[in-house]
C-alpha cells in the first residue's frame, strides 16, 4: 500500500522540470485531461498560428500564399521537424494524409511481391485500420500473403518468404511496447523489411528510427503531437529505399515536377513521391504548431515523466480497484508500456461515461476497456492523484449505474 | 467594339441581384481576384467558424467533440449540403481526402475489370492528377486499358469493351465544358460508367448529376466551395452502386461500425465505405462554412452572371490583345465555357507576374497561358473592367519585361 500522499505529490508537481510548460496547452477547468492519447489538447500559440494562417495568408495572401507563405513546402518542412522527433534524417519525413492512406501507400510501395517473399507479419489484435489496411494489400496484389500472429509467435515466423514486418511500436489498446530495435535487426537478418506505425510512440517517448535501421513508418499527427481532430498524418522512409519504391496512388503532388503539367506520371526520387493530391494547409498550421512545441521539449525527460504518472496511477487505482472488479488489462511496469495503461471492468462503459461527467477524461475500448494516457508536458502528478480519487469516488457510490451512463454514443 | 462604358458597369453592379453577397467574403483591399478558379477567398463567416470549431470543440470539448459536436458526421453532414449544390440525394455524398485519393477510390471501385469490359476512357490534356490517376489503377488491375483521346474521339470510341469514362467536366486550361448530360447518356447506351470529375463546376453552376444519370463523381472544395488551401474534397456515388462496389482503400472510417474494432474489415454498404481514416475536422469545418454561404444563392443566378462577366472579360481583352500578341486559347462563348477564360502569350508567365503585383490576380499554366477566373458571388462588373485596362497598361508600358517579373515561382 502506498504512502504518498497528495502533499508530497505538491512538491513533485513543483519540482517538475516540465511544469513550466502545462501552461502552453488549453486545459478547460474542472477537467482533468487523460485522453491526448486519443485527441492531443490545443495548443495555445495554435490559435494565433490559425489566425495568421486563416486571415492573413488565405485572407490577404489568397493564391500567392503557396509561394509566399511556403505552403508549398509544409508537407517537407513539418515533415523534417517531426523528424527530429523520431530520430530520422530531414527529407525522410513528410507529412499528408491521413495514418490509413499514408500505411496503405508505403506498404503498397513494397508490393508486387517478388519470388519467394511474398509474406506481410502482423499482429494479431493491433488497431483495426492497420489490419484492414494491410488486408487491403491484396488489392494491389492477390499473391500478397497476409499473417495475423500474436506477438510471441511473430520473431519465429520471420524467413525467407517474408516480405516485410507491419507492426504497431505502441499497442493501442495494451500499451504494451515493441523492442524496436531488436525487431528491426531479427527481421533484417532474414532479409526482410519493418514498418512501425508509431501513432501511439511519436511525440511520447525518444525515437531512434535511422539507429534502430528502420525501413518505413507511420504516424499520427492528433495524439501525441497535438495537431488536432484528424490532423495530418506522417511518413518516413529511409533514404536508402526513396528512389527504388514506387507507392501505388500516383497523384500531382507526388510528381516529380508538379506544376510541369506533363501526360505521364513521373514519380518523385524522394520522399516528395508520398504526396498524392493538393496538402490541406489548415491542417498542416496546426499540427507545425504542436510540433514546434514539442520540439522544445527534452524527450528523455517527457518519458521520465510519463513513466512515474502511469507508475502512481496504476499505484492508486491498484489500492481499491480490485475490490470494485477493477482489474489492470496488462499488468505491466509502466517500462514496458507507453504513456498510457488501461483497466478492465464488464462496466467500464458506464464507469468511463460516470468519470467523463465528473470531469475525469479517459476513453473506453470494446469490449471492456478503459483507458488512460498520460501527457506529460501537461498532466501534473497531483491530476493522477485526483484521478484516482474520482475513479474511486465513482465506484464507491456506484454513481455509474445511473441510467443515463448506459447509453451508447456513436464513438466510444 | 464595345461602347459599354465603366459608369454602364457600375450600374450593372448596383442592379446585380448577387450584389448583397459580395460582402460575405475576405477581399484585400488593392486586389482584383480573377482566381477562385484555383483557390477561392476566405468567407467572412469562417473565421468565426474556425475560431468555434478551435477553441470551443478542440480546446473546451476536446475528445468529446466526436459526439457532442457532431465531428463523427461530418464528413456526411457537409456531403449531404454539398448533394444540394450538384444536384445528388443526401447520402450520395461524402467529404474526405483530396480529389486525387477520392478519384483513386472510386475508380479503383469499378476493379477488377471482368469479361470484355477493360477500357476506361479519358480525354488526352485533363489535368494531370487525373490522368496519373487513372494510369495509377494499373496498379490494382494489370488487365486494365487505358485510352487517352482528343475530346472528339471520346464518344465514338465508346463500346461493349468499355468499362468507364473518366472526364473533367469543365476543362481546368480552355474551360471548355462536356455536355454532361449527353456524355453520360451515350455512355449508358453501350453500357459502360461514367466518372466525372467536378472541380471546375461545382459551386460555379448549376448541376443535376442524378438528373443526368451520372454514375459517380469527384470535386474540389478549395475553389468554388471556398474550402481553403488544400480543403477536403467530395466523392458522389449514386445510391445503386453504392452497396455493390467496393473501394480499393479498406480504413477503419469506411467499416460497418468502425468504433466495434473488429479483426476484419466489412465496407460499409452505403456512402460512408469511401471514408478511409479518421476525417480532418478544420478543414472540413471550413469547407462547411464555404458550402454554407453557397446555398444561399441561386446557381442560375450565379451561372448567369458569371456567363456575363467571362464575356465581357473576352470583349475588353479582344479590343486590344491582339495588338500584343495575345489570343484567345480556346475563342468560345462563354455559354460552352466554365466561369474562367483564358489567353496565350510567348511571354504569359511574365505578364502575369506583372498583373499580380499591380493587384490583378489571375494565374499561368505551362506553357503559356493566363487564366482568369470570374467567381460571380464576390466578383463586380467593374472589377472586370478595371482588371482588362490594367491589363492593357501593362503590356502598353511593357512593364512586364522588367527582370523582376522572369524568376520562376515553385508553384506557376
Amino acid at each position: 500500500m502506498t504512502t504518498i500522499t497528495r502533499a508530497e505529490l505538491e512538491v513533485w508537481d513543483v519540482k517538475d522540470p516540465l511544469a513550466a510548460h502545462r501552461q502552453d496547452y488549453i486545459l478547460p477547468k474542472g477537467v482533468i485531461y487523460l485522453d491526448g492519447n486519443s485527441l492531443g489538447p490545443l495548443p495555445v500559440q495554435t490559435k494565433e498560428r490559425l489566425r495568421k494562417t486563416l486571415e492573413e495568408e488565405w485572407g490577404e495572401g489568397l493564391i500567392r500564399s503557396w509561394n509566399d507563405a511556403d505552403w508549398v513546402g509544409a508537407p517537407t518542412r513539418v515533415g523534417d521537424k517531426v523528424a527530429e522527433l523520431i530520430g530520422a534524417e530531414a527529407g525522410e519525413v513528410i507529412v499528408s494524409d491521413s495514418t490509413s492512406v499514408n500505411l496503405f501507400k508505403l506498404a503498397g510501395s513494397l508490393l508486387p511481391s517478388e519470388g519467394p517473399r511474398r509474406k506481410i507479419i502482423c499482429e494479431k489484435g493491433n488497431f483495426p485500420t492497420d489490419q484492414y489496411i494491410v488486408q487491403s494489400l491484396k488489392s494491389l496484389d492477390n499473391g500478397v500473403i497476409i499473417k495475423e500472429l500474436p506477438r510471441e509467435e511473430i520473431l519465429d515466423a520471420v524467413d525467407e518468404e517474408t516480405l516485410a514486418l507491419v507492426l504497431t511500436h505502441v499497442h493501442y489498446k495494451t500499451g504494451e511496447i515493441f523492442d524496436m530495435e531488436m525487431f528491426s535487426r531479427r527481421t533484417h537478418e532474414k532479409g526482410a523489411l519493418v514498418l512501425w506505425d508509431l501513432c501511439h510512440s511519436a511525440g511520447a517517448m525518444p525515437l531512434a528510427l535511422n539507429t534502430c535501421n528502420v525501413d518505413m513508418a507511420v504516424g499520427c499527427g492528433y495524439k501525441y503531437l497535438n495537431g488536432g481532430p484528424g490532423a495530418p498524418a506522417f511518413s518516413f522512409i529511409a533514404k536508402r529505399h526513396q528512389a527504388k519504391r514506387r507507392q501505388p496512388i500516383g497523384g500531382w503532388f507526388g510528381h516529380q515536377d508538379p506544376f510541369a503539367f506533363t501526360e505521364t506520371y513521373e514519380p518523385a526520387q524522394n520522399i516528395k513521391q508520398h504526396l498524392v493530391g493538393t496538402p490541406g494547409i489548415l491542417g498542416l498550421a496546426a499540427l507545425e504548431s504542436g510540433v514546434d512545441l514539442l520540439l522544445k521539449l527534452d524527450m528523455t525527460k517527457v518519458r521520465q515523466k510519463s513513466l512515474k504518472l502511469v507508475g502512481l496511477f496504476q499505484e492508486l487505482v491498484g489500492e481499491f480497484g480490485n475490490g470494485f472488479g477493477l482489474t489492470a488489462l496488462y499488468p505491466l511496469p509502466p517500462e514496458d508500456c507507453g504513456n498510457q495503461t488501461a483497466f478492465c471492468h464488464d462496466s467500464g462503459y458506464q464507469i468511463m461515461r460516470a468519470l467523463i461527467k465528473k470531469g475525469v477524461i479517459g476513453d473506453f475500448r470494446e469490449p471492456n476497456i478503459m483507458r488512460f494516457g498520460f501527457g506529460a508536458p501537461y498532466t501534473r502528478y497531483t491530476d493522477v492523484w485526483d484521478a484516482a480519487n474520482i475513479l474511486n469516488a465513482v465506484l464507491t457510490t456506484e454513481e455509474w449505474k445511473r441510467p443515463e451512463f448506459s447509453q451508447r454514443h456513436s464513438v466510444t
